[in-house]
């Protein structure tokens, strides 16, 4: 693993190991992977404006999300199905994540219990990403086991009331394996056998609507991210209906094609938001300097998902730290490189918009 | 045709299936087909600004369309020749429309006539597109077989006073086989043998004028779609010239080249139009997506044309409904994806122009 | 020849009976021939807006240049020594053109001289391109021959007071032959023997000056075209310095390599003539839809010298009229789908920048 | 190397020689080198325009910068360890910028001491690029020697408070060989063996302030060019604190990947200087056109690396030299069909920012 110097590496090196349903399924996007392809290149659309002289001779990652500190604004986002591509699962995830002093947010439809999780990670910081049920005593079910397990926040997905349209899984006729449950789901069901995916999506709200999120907002005493959020008008009906901040996210390109890229939805968010709330970001991150727009930008922090899935496809837990560690010393370059001491120091006066190409023989 | 996903895996079958001439004489456009390239990238052009937490638990597909309710805001384009690619021809798409619940709109230049599609498939609903001849007796006549046959509007084709320099022609030497005359301008001479394209063009009043479209449309109590507008200008003029309504089309990129995609028309057309009537658009449209931009900016409906013939090709009447049913199906999970319930609940708040590409090594 | 249905297949044909050096001189272009490639796709930078409904039956190719009836506004660009690909050189273009029933400008470093075409093709309509000596005698020698031979126009170039960096010739090696002199030069100057490339552009005056063309102008009753414009400010000073009018042109990418294409510069140089004297424009011109793309941004015709050149190389006078006839009938075909009647028909409301590309996976 | 027409060629020739790990540390960048890339894309994102009949029949490249003439506006730029690609280094490429008349910067990472270039090569002009120590005695020690040895000015580096995250050393395995040693750093911290270049690095200063710069500047005679300048305000704040002049320049790519390219920040430091110091300029200079377009948007001259390192590499000080006439050719060629006698006729009137390319199939 000592050649892999990059997120790039990582990714080909998990491509390498994983087998083509498993593969398609985690990167694949929707529809034409438009989308997929845009998160990647939409930070790419920007240029770092550097400062000089800033007399710094250190440089911290360090920075606070939602009132805590983390080593960097660099989380580790929902990723369903870990054990799918390293027996570890989320619990060599969570230990990765843990290392690097940083938060890991666990999917309802984790292969692990986060009640287990935090059983073996205890020094480790989670939040629960959370799939409204219609059944609500499902969906707080789910809730209180992450709750009484000291998950600090709820990460409510909003961009899913149905699947998006997943052509490489129709290609490779690629599905969850039978003995692959959904534990969080199966204890708030009380079933004991398996659920699949396609029974737990049976479940769950489609209808979810503004009033639900306030509800749920005003039933827990954990800050609350609206997660899936494209417009700068949900990102202000966010904060307005009891959510602690928004991720902007597009569900990796799995949802819906075409749609933005979330690097070019980011600013007119974070100027809705208008400091009412943390803003989040996921979706095409690779590079600290690409962490390091997102800041510009008015990011609070990043979520990384296929980078440390990768990771841990190509090394287990020992992988996934490398891609965090990597990824944090990339933002520290960047940071020194620009003239901040820390993430706080980046501003908008640090970006500008890249110009279109031009014609070439 | 399990295994074809989406409407690029039809056309990739119908390719396989037809030899080079007929083939290229369906997919070609004219000149260096810039405008038939155009026409499928510009829809791209726009991304998708999807809402969330909309509470809906149902999406409908189902819209109004000259005052009728159709399935879906996707009708079928008027192609000429079906029989080229299937012996089922224009009542193996008639059959398929009915069954997807649409309107279709029959050329004047089909291999079957009006009243014998009518009379093979008397549940579909039906339009016919018509062009004028020098003899206002043959326009007279085809229009009276259509009425007669129960279709609902007149679709009059105003973008082919002259034909379009189509190379793929020019150099695969196609030509329409000899016994596949129009039977429909065969009845409306009173010919009792077979009329060649080249003779039927050679009627046509190459002439027309606003002054004609005005006379048409008081001579019938139809409603009268002039298809074929580029441009604000002769947007406005078909609604104050009688029209019920505009298709906004470059006739697929086949007439004159490097004309603009009508992605790129839509707005304008609608903008200028002021509600007068209805704006349809055809051209490019390939997935649910680029239905819902259309929609967004204002469309009441998209027509496809190659999609449902490449459906035709390759497996017949089935085939053409599973296109249609898959782009159905496509547009209500855009539809749900975006918070919108219905058609009509897409705005142009819904879409917004994709940035540039910038440099990338 | 018959399966030659467009420019770029003569090209083609043309390129595969000549040398590689010969190719090379005439094909190349000044440095990383950004300008020459540029040429080409500026044009493709338009997208036409064609009306509908304009009630014509006819359409005129036909229109005024300086004066002077033309069957159409293309006219052949000077292009020097085209003996070169073809035995019957300029004698062999000035046939085409006369049948084309336009203008051929013949180069001052042509294989034959003006008074020799003259007298081969007494019915053909020519102007004459003139390079400035710095022995006034020699120019005004050139310029009385052509007078005398009843050339029309004189074509002044502006462009080369040093040759440009042609690598094409740098690497192949390519030079002109020596038995192939310039004998309008080599009149002029009462030369009996060969006069090289080399010679000729040692002799000319590279310290042109807006006094100089006044002088010029005076000197003569032939009107005087500017040739190498690239600018408003120079479009502008050349009507003002006595020229009947300009021709934006940059040398067809062969003198200083990454100018504007003449296609981004037309407008800024309609704009400055304000209506003071003729706009010509050449390069890059490949379709009967690029000449209606500049007629409609304000030129008054154009010029094309690679096309007619590789219509003469690939199949002599007879491949030039073709290559002529070709052009023409696309500018008829567009004339007649855009719904103007005429050239003069074609506005600014004809057309409109397209749009930039963007992503796609 | 009389086959080799411009810098592209000498660029592969030197490829040709060097071995993977040399040629990699000097062609390579930082990250996924996009700005790499950008800085030659970058220049061809401008258009020249040209003026004609402007009179002049010589033209002359040569230039004042800091006070002193150099022939041409075209300067060598400081690379480091010059020995690995030819035995003759740094002193082959004084000589080379001695015959060429033009001003060489010699690297404080230079493989050849201050003084001893000046002994070799007592004809050249030269200019010291320092970087600024944490014992300020060594920096010091290093000024002192520039000076004594007739340095004329100091170019003090700003943007490598750490280095750049350069893969592709990391791939390679590249290291600066044992035995090459920075001869000008052992004499200022007097030390009797090799000190490598991670030694060195570890002893520079991170943490420049703009107050370091102002003590600086008042500590010397010299005038003082603060080069790595990527933004107006840092433009500004380096005349505001006793720098003569900036050079723009993000370190040809090498230290923070996703930075502007130089072309592009050009404009915006030369209007925040207002004419209070020299604007100097690297990176991707590759055309004589290149050079032109940077004066035009106000710079006083360029600065070349790579393009002399190929030279030197190919052909030694010859190679260097010829990379430098050649370079000076093509901006004399490129004056001249501007219709300038000198390089500062040049003006921002004389260029113009290329239009985006657009779809071709």
């Amino acid at each position: 693993m000592d050649n892999l110097i990059n997120v790039a590496d990582f990714e080909q090196a998990a491509a390498e190991k994983l087998d083509a349903g498993v593969r398609g399924y985690f990167a694949g996007g929707a529809g034409d992977e438009v989308t997929l392809g845009e998160n990647v290149a939409a930070w790419r659309r920007w240029r770092l404006r550097p400062r000089m002289l800033a007399g710094h001779a250190q440089w911290r990652t360090a920075t606070e999300v939602l009132g805590a500190e983390v080593s960097m604004p660099i989380l580790v986002a929902p990723v369903a199905y870990q054990r799918l591509v390293d027996e570890e699962g989320e619990i060599g995830m969570a230990q990765a994540t843990a290392e690097a002093g940083t938060v890991m947010c666990l999917s309802t439809l984790a292969t692990t219990r986060p009640s287990e999780v935090a059983a073996a990670v205890p020094e480790g910081r989670r939040w629960f990403q959370l799939y409204c049920f219609k059944d609500e005593m499902v969906t707080r079910a789910l809730m209180d086991e992450a709750i009484d397990s000291g998950f600090e926040a709820l990460v409510v997905t909003v961009d899913a009331p149905r699947g998006g349209k997943r052509e490489r899984d129709l290609r490779t006729g690629f599905r969850i394996p039978e003995g692959l449950g959904v534990p969080s789901v199966e204890a708030a069901l009380g079933s004991e056998r398996a659920v699949t995916i396609e029974e737990t999506f049976g479940l769950m709200e489609p209808a979810l609507s503004w009033t639900h999120l306030e509800e749920l907002a005003s039933d827990t005493a954990l800050p609350i991210l609206v997660k899936g959020v494209l417009t700068a008008e949900d990102a202000a009906l966010a904060v307005e209906h009891g959510a602690a901040g928004i991720v902007v996210s597009n569900h990796g390109g799995r949802q819906l094609d075409c749609v933005q890229a979330t690097a070019d939805v980011l600013s007119e968010a974070v100027d809705a938001v208008e400091g009412r709330g943390a803003v989040l970001v996921d979706g095409g991150i690779r590079r600290g300097t690409d962490v390091a727009i997102a800041l510009a930008l008015g990011a609070d922090a990043v979520l990384v998902g296929r980078p440390v899935l990768w990771g841990l496809a190509a090394g287990g837990a020992e992988g996934a730290r490398r891609v965090l560690e990597l990824l944090r010393g990339e933002l520290e370059l960047a940071l020194s490189l620009c003239g901040c001491a820390s993430p706080a120091e980046l501003t908008r006066a640090h970006v500008i918009r890249a110009p279109a190409p031009v014609y070439s023989a």
